[in-house]
């Protein structure tokens, strides 16, 4: 194919910044833990609550069908409640084979967020299972209830066989089967944002320590948290007047808020030290 | 399909409102003017700028794939700037079959938003069309014009051959290709947020006059302009405890701010004198 001579020639693109420019140097260990693209897919999709289902277009033979809907968890699946009159349960009465795009939505460049593709089959539920289903599928979406029970609903459930996720970026890998069966979402999630927030607004000085004591950014002037996991925490740390990510591990993986607030506590006290052989 | 004898038979099911009740006496002339489904669709994507790009995979064989991609407008069509390296662009370069789908976001049940599939070829741009597609790619995506040129990008559009427009519950249809090729987005849509502002904070006796004697909302005795495009405008009524949603035509379709105002002073004149004629 050929291409105009005015491009530039890249055999493997680096990876462009929200803002456009060239990835920084890292001013922490690129070593420290963090969850695996299996557990961030993981906890994307416990996240969030719609997605783009893909079939396979009866109307328009051999086209992907894309369309909107929301889902549930269940047992670790996707499950969904369609239409019959829906062009997807059309699609998936006729070709069971499917995916699932779910996107994180936010502020800035989307394509810096994350998103997650589940590729599988997608099945009716059946009769014995329909109830256990059902309850998932209503505590999730409420509204739900009105329309669950009407003839021409059914509750369908992705059975994934491969999934590829992409966290922005330059960070993007394909997951197998036995590595996202036994991933989970992050137990923290419910509670990240309490901890950031409870952070950022009464530690805010703990943050300073950690960034000037534990990474690189010895100069931070002052620090942001945003985001929290079993294996860490990342901040946005001021130095002068650019701001760098910096993201620093826990010394055990942590399962519950207060888990987390021991080791945030003990790393407080390590900073403290550090600085003060200094 | 054996069914749960609890399932109750519906059917055609009614349309679900956002708060799950059944839905409403419509409270004013239920053929006011409004846009077609093709031109919502033309405005939905005109406001948008993500898509759930639908291909069918290589790796997968004969499964949908769904991916995240951000996309601009070139001449009505809908153009894609993708990596080599993704797993769209191999799958396009394999089978050019694709659809592309575009969701609202917004507040509420997120069933009740509106969305497009657009079905379609989806093919690279060729060299003597690629600096036209850039323009328009980079006026929309700034910071891509960073690897714009890179070797392993190029420019995609998808040639649509049909359209699916849902406008929330029970709001849908297709949309044929001579309907939608002579459609475009709805000219206000540029100025709709700061004329509904305008209308909210300066003159909500007007919109309470306007429910008062255009409707059947007799009783409003207070009104939150919604919405407004070249056919008309919406509004949410307070009548006693409850809101109900109204909306009105202009007398003649607007292609301006400026025309929108002529018609809503118009019809401010002629609520006056409806009322002083009771």
């Amino acid at each position: 194919m050929s291409k105009e001579t005015t491009k530039k020639k890249f055999t493997k693109h680096a990876s462009p910044t929200a803002d456009g420019s060239s990835k920084p140097d890292l001013m922490y260990d690129r070593n420290v833990p963090k969850p695996s693209h299996a557990e961030y897919a993981r906890t994307l999709i416990a996240k969030m609550d719609v997605a783009t289902l893909c079939t396979i277009s009866e109307k328009s033979k051999g086209h992907p069908y894309g369309s909107f809907v929301t889902y549930a968890m269940h047992n670790g699946d996707l499950i969904f409640l369609l239409s019959q009159l829906a062009e997807h349960t059309k699609n998936l009465n006729a070709n069971s084979k499917a995916s699932a795009l779910i996107a994180e939505t936010g502020e800035g460049n989307p394509l810096a967020l994350s998103r997650v593709t589940l590729v599988g089959e997608c099945l009716e539920v059946q009769d014995d299972e329909r109830e256990s289903v059902k309850k998932s599928f209503i505590e999730a979406h409420e509204s739900a209830s009105v329309y669950a029970d009407w003839e021409d609903f059914a509750f369908f459930r992705l059975n994934v066989k491969s999934v590829r996720y992409i966290g922005g970026f330059g960070r993007m890998s394909w997951v197998n089967e036995s590595r996202w069966n036994s991933s989970e979402p992050d137990p923290l999630l419910e509670n990240s944002d309490d901890i950031i927030t409870h952070m950022n607004e009464d530690h805010s000085d703990a943050l300073v320590l950690y960034c000037q004591t534990m990474s690189k950014a010895k100069e931070t002037s002052h620090a942001v948290m945003t985001h929290i996991d079993r294996y860490g925490f990342e901040m946005m740390a001021t130095i002068n007047s650019e701001t760098k990510p910096i993201r620093l591990g826990f010394e055990k993986d942590v399962k519950t808020p207060d888990e987390a607030r021991i080791e945030l506590v003990k790393m407080v006290k390590e900073a403290r030290k550090l600085i003060s052989q200094n």
